[in-house]
C-alpha cells in the first residue's frame, strides 16, 4: 500500500505510538491539579510548548496557544484577531480561515478576499490593494494545500504593515510546519499548525503568537493555556506533537528531509505521461504536495481506482467533507478549466515516502488514467 | 497509590489504550476521504456516534457533535444557542459554562446567574424567576463538579419550557454522563459530555443536540460533524470515547456501577473523622464525588501532605487552572464561611475505586489533617 495523502493526514510517528502507552497508563494525571504528578505534567508541557515555538522562531518572542486542530487555531485567529473594520484574506485559504472570514463578514466585519494566480499563490499586488486603516486582520495561507503553492509571508506581511502597522498578520501554517525551512518575520504576529500533518495526533494543533500579543480566548472556561484556550490540557495530543515536530526539525532534519521529499516529488511528476496529466503544482512549491489534473476524466473515479490497486491519493481538499462533489473554490480561483476541474488529483507526501514508490505510483496513476478513458472513450 | 481525583481527569481504560496502536499504526486515515479506507472510518465513527446518544437518549430523536472537549461543547451550547435577550444559568456552573456566559454577557446577551442551595444545587425556584419571554436559553448543570449536588434536570427544564417554550435548554452533563442512571427528557435541547472524565481520552468531549435543534457551528471550517464542528475528525478519540463508556453503560453496568462507587463513598464518609471534617456534599447526591471541608486548616496543604502519603486528591475545581488559588466560586455561593472554605477537599472516584482503598484514605485523611493542626497551633 503506498499512501500519498499526507497532506489530508499522516500515519503518526513509532514514537508517538510509544508515547500513548506512557501517557494514557502512567502519565493520566490532569496537568492543572496542584498535586506533584500533575505538577510534573504542567512542567512537561511548557517545555513541549518551548519547544515547539522554537522550531521556527524565538520562544522569548512567541509563545504557543494549544488548540484541538489547525481549525481551531484559524477561528481563533480571526474571530479574536480581526474583531473590527475590516479582515483581509485571500480565496486560496484552507476553508478552516475562509468560512470564519466569511463568518466574521455576517457578524459585522467586512471578509474581503484577494485573488490567486494559476498556481494557487495569492496576487500579493491585489491582496495589498484590499488593506486600507480600517483593516484589523490580514490572513494569508503559508503553502496552499490543494497546490502546494507557497507564499512568501514575511515579505507579504511587510508590506501589510508599511501600509497599516495596526493590522494583524496571521498565517495558516499547516501544510509548512515541519516541512519548510522557515523562521516567523518580524511582521507576522500568529501563526496556525497542527500535529497529525505531521506525524503526530489527529485532535491536536496550535496557535503561535506574538508574546506582546494581547488575544482573547476563544474557548473560554477554566482558563488552561494562560488563560486562551481553556479545556483540560491533551497533554498525550501535546507530547506526541513535540515527539513528530523532533522527528522533522532535529539534526538538520528538515532540510535533509525536504531533499528527500522533493526527490519523491520530482520522480513522480517526471514518470507521469504527460500527455495524461497536467501539473497544477508550481514548480518551485512546497516538494510535499504534487497536484495534476488528469484530463478528460472524473479524479473520483481515479481516485477509486488506484485504491483498488493499493495506491491511496487524494482529489482537492480532503478536510473540505461536505464540500466533496462540488467543484474546489480554490482550482477555480487558480482559473481552471472545467475540462480539467473534474480530473484533480492532490498526491501530497510524507518523510518516509520513497522513489522507489514514486515509480511506482506514476506506473498506476498512468495505467489507470488510460484504462478509465479506453473505457468511457 | 490511591487516586482520588476522578472527577478532574480519569485514567482511560485499558480497552482504550489497547485501541491506540490500532487507531494509530493501522486506521490513521482521514474518515473525510473518499477512498475506501477512509469511508470505512466514516462509517464506525457514525455507529460510535449513535451508540455514544444510545446511552442517554434515542438515536432517533437526538444528534451527537464531537467536540475537542466538555469546554468546547459548553462553548458552543452558550454562544450558539443564546444569541438573543438573555441566558439563565447558575452560580454552580462549571467555569466553561460560567466564563462563556459572562463573556456572552460582555457581547451583548444579557447573562443572568441563579443562587445555589448551601449543597451546590440550583435554587430552582429563584431560576425560574429569572426567565422571562426575553430569555433564548437556560443552561443548569447536571451534577455540580465541587459538591456532586445534583440538578433534577428534567424537571427544572419542564418548568422553563411551561415559562417560555421557545428558550433552549442546556444541561453541562460532565460529571454525570457515563455515572448517574438517566435519560435526556423531552424538554431538553442539549447536553455536554467529555470523555477523559469517564475512562476516555482528553481532548473528547460531544454536544448531544436534539436532532430538530438548528444550531450554528461554533468552529467554522471544512464541514465536519455535519456541518457543526469542522477540523479532522479526532478518530482515536472518539473510538476511545465509545469504548469508555460501554464499560459504564453495558450490561446493566450504569446502576451496578452507581452502587459499587456508592459504597466506597460511604464508607470514606463513615471512617472520616467528623471532628475533623465537615460534610459539604449532600447524602443524596452523586456517589462519585465527595466534598468536604476539614477545619482550620488549608485545603492545598493537606492535597500535599496526603499526596507524601500516597493518596491522590483535589481541591475545589481542577479545571480552573488560573483560579486555583483564590476561594472557589462554588463554594462562596454555597454560603461556607471563612472557616472552611480554604479547607475544602474534593475527593472523587472512579468505578475501579475500592472500600478497601477508601478505608486506607480515611485513614491518611484523618492522620494527616490530626498532624496538621497539631503542627499549627
Amino acid at each position: 500500500m503506498i499512501y500519498f495523502d499526507n497532506a489530508a493526514t499522516t500515519r503518526p510517528e513509532r514514537a508517538v505510538a510509544e508515547l500513548a502507552a506512557h501517557y494514557l497508563d502512567e502519565q493520566f494525571y490532569n496537568p492543572s491539579a496542584l498535586y506533584a504528578e500533575g505538577y510534573n505534567l504542567h512542567r512537561e508541557l511548557e517545555e513541549a510548548r518551548r519547544e515547539l515555538v522554537s522550531f521556527v522562531s524565538d520562544p522569548d518572542e512567541f509563545a504557543i496557544v494549544m488548540t484541538s486542530c489547525g481549525t481551531e487555531a484559524d477561528n481563533q485567529a480571526i474571530f479574536c484577531g480581526g474583531r473590527r473594520g475590516n479582515i483581509v484574506t485571500t480565496m486560496g485559504e484552507h476553508a478552516a480561515v475562509y468560512a470564519a472570514a466569511q463568518e466574521a463578514g455576517r457578524r459585522g466585519t467586512e471578509a474581503r478576499f484577494a485573488p490567486l494566480n494559476p498556481d494557487g499563490s495569492a496576487d500579493a499586488d491585489a491582496l495589498l490593494e484590499l488593506v486600507d486603516d480600517k483593516t484589523s486582520l490580514v490572513s494569508v495561507i503559508h503553502v496552499n494545500n490543494e497546490t502546494g503553492a507557497i507564499n512568501d509571508i514575511n515579505a507579504i506581511a511587510e508590506r501589510v504593515k508599511a501600509k497599516n502597522p495596526r493590522a494583524l498578520f496571521h498565517s495558516d501554517g499547516v501544510q509548512a510546519f515541519g516541512k519548510l525551512p522557515f523562521r516567523l518575520g518580524r511582521n507576522i504576529d500568529m501563526y496556525s499548525v497542527s500535529a497529525h500533518k505531521i506525524g503526530g495526533l489527529k485532535g491536536t494543533g496550535a496557535l503561535i503568537k506574538r508574546k506582546k500579543l494581547v488575544l482573547q480566548p476563544y474557548i473560554w472556561g477554566g482558563g488552561q493555556e494562560g488563560g486562551l484556550r481553556s479545556g483540560t490540557e491533551n497533554v498525550l495530543g501535546i507530547a506526541a506533537f513535540r515527539a513528530a515536530a523532533r522527528t522533522r526539525y532535529l539534526g538538520g532534519g528538515i532540510e535533509k528531509n525536504y531533499s528527500v521529499v522533493r526527490n519523491v516529488q520530482s520522480r513522480l511528476w517526471e514518470l507521469l505521461d504527460k500527455q495524461l496529466f497536467e501539473r497544477i503544482s508550481p514548480e518551485y512549491g512546497s516538494p510535499y504536495i504534487l497536484t495534476v489534473a488528469a484530463r478528460g476524466v472524473r479524479g473520483e473515479t481515479i481516485l477509486h481506482m488506484c485504491d483498488d490497486r493499493g495506491l491511496i491519493i487524494g482529489t482537492g481538499s480532503a478536510c473540505s467533507s461536505n464540500a466533496a462533489k462540488k467543484y474546489s473554490r480554490v482550482m477555480q480561483a487558480c482559473g481552471l478549466g472545467r475540462e480539467l476541474i473534474d480530473g484533480v488529483l492532490r498526491l501530497s507526501f510524507n518523510i518516509h515516502n520513497t522513489a522507489d514508490e514514486a515509480e511506482r505510483a506514476a506506473e498506476i496513476l498512468n495505467d489507470v488514467v488510460r484504462t478509465d478513458r479506453e473505457l468511457t472513450k
